[in-house]
């Protein structure tokens, strides 16, 4: 059987339905079960010139290429570039139905594209971002991690403030993280015995203590504790080196302490096939790595390949669940 | 003319007396004078089976390979791997005494071995590092850049613990540093009209505001000064989007707010040519970009691309600035 992956476009103005409608030109391990608005992937489909079949759950296909639609309809039909906050309420109910179709099993994984965090919040929605949402809608603590061929990388701390970074930093928070991406590592990408580099919060890693002491009155100490967890951790180690090619091969992940210390490299190295890996979640979501692209909506410039790349990672997550 | 540039083998049981014997059996477009001790290179010499041949500044070269020694002899001869105290204080007269010779004209650059910081403090010696040494000498401020064939970071904080760093960025602070990175890559790299791209301090540059001030309160204004100076300045960006490889073709330098900001992105991409380079000093100085590998030191495995990639930068600024 093929897992089901339930596909959110995101924000229509920007450059997720076209990346849906690249996604339908090709056949995947995986049947994909669009939550959207029919009109945007016609809309879409129609400035790129590409066919796309769309068939509504229970309905049969009428081509073998035809997507499944839950259809959430959005009110007003955006121009490209320019989200509409009326689209709002929609935009997030799109990520919400596919949420619980995941929780409730009709789906096996979530593929997400990007939203415009401005014109939800314009739209009278509090909304932080869609991870936020998702670890809301799952009650549980979530981890996100960046992944692109070459390596993947978990962030302790994500959207906040530099300055509130080094508080953040605490025993609890990251004995909590790194249980999330050890188990995600096994169970999600089906590593036996997974080995996690854990990088220092200060410049070579505090260098004793001479730059910092978080690395020895923290970190140190957290990583001891969940090594008699059994997990398998190297580090506090300096970021500057710990992405050195040679250094990488020898880790399943990598946990940054904060945004800018991990995520400038995973992105030099590969940005089109990065994808945003939500880990904690009791289902698999896989997200691109890109936002909306405003400025190239409509004109069928958009790369696909991070939304490919989700899809494909998402199959081979469920996969490993349902063979586990 | 060729420039002469001084070479300071560093820790003489690291690696760097074996890496000036490799230097030794190539030709450069600099005369290389070293100042150091001919015991520690005559051993390294050894220990690879290379010749080096080596005279004293004013005598007659006895080969055409020779090397111009000024002798600043070690007390100790120490084994390779274990770094003697007693020495501490020749290493760093080594260091002072190269530095005097570009202050003086005798030469026109200065290229350093990696220096062993604990093995000088537990000499005596009060000891931070070799750029904070140059400054001091030479009573200036100085940027310290990490640079490979792919991008130029220079660093606004370097050495400091994290939680330190957002006081650290201030207006004052960003201008002096501005000033110097386009100072030099105007006369020492001999760019025209140098464009430098400034990172964030936060997250996604702050995103507005929504994830730290300092974007919009300290660095967006001091940008908006120094380009009524004429400095063309890019920025603040985000960290994580800036070192796409699309976007940094657009930069002749890149100023990172931290060390960890800059650094991973830039070692993973190419470290064994990367070099470090201060920028400030009244005279060119290019430094390996690595430590002093104790584990590594007189077998022979040591790659001495940094040192020869810091000889030809060297090289290089020293005839933009004769020809200035």
């Amino acid at each position: 059987m093929r897992p089901r992956l339930a596909l959110v476009p995101g924000e229509p103005a920007g450059i997720g339905p076209e990346l849906v409608v690249r996604a339908a030109q090709h056949d995947w391990e995986a049947q994909l079960v669009i939550h959207g608005d029919a009109a945007s992937l016609h809309r879409a489909a129609g400035a790129l010139r590409l066919p796309i079949a769309l068939h509504r759950s229970g309905e049969m296909p009428t081509s073998s290429r035809s997507l499944e639609l839950v259809e959430i309809p959005h009110p007003v039909a955006a121009a490209f570039g320019q989200p509409e906050p009326a689209n709002a309420a929609s935009v997030i109910e799109s990520m919400t139905r596919a949420a619980q179709a995941c929780l409730d099993g009709t789906c096996d994984g979530l593929v997400t594209g990007p939203v415009h965090k401005a014109a939800i919040n314009q739209g009278g929605i509090a909304f932080t971002g869609t991870t936020g949402l998702l670890a809301s809608l799952a009650s549980c603590q979530v981890v996100m991690m960046l992944a692109n061929p070459g390596m993947r990388v978990a962030l302790q701390t994500v959207h906040i403030p530099l300055r509130a970074v080094a508080d953040a930093i605490t025993a609890d928070a990251l004995s909590s993280t790194l249980r999330i991406v050890d188990t995600a590592l096994r169970h999600q990408f089906g590593i036996a015995a997974p080995v996690i580099a854990v990088l220092g919060l200060n410049p070579h890693a505090g260098e004793n203590g001479h730059l910092g002491r978080e690395e020895l009155d923290i970190i140190e100490p957290a990583l001891e504790h969940m090594r008699s967890e059994g997990l398998s951790l190297v580090g506090p180690l300096p970021a500057d080196t710990a992405f050195l090619p040679g250094k990488l091969r020898g880790f399943d992940a990598v946990l940054a302490m904060y945004h800018d210390q991990g995520l400038p490299v995973l992105k030099h190295a590969d940005f089109a096939n990065a994808v945003n890996i939500t880990l904690g979640l009791p289902y698999p979501r896989v997200a691109v790595d890109h936002g909306t692209a405003l400025d190239l909506a409509g004109k069928g410039v958009a790369d696909p390949s991070s939304l490919f790349a989700a899809i494909r990672t998402c199959t081979q997550f469920a996969r490993h669940r349902m063979h586990a």
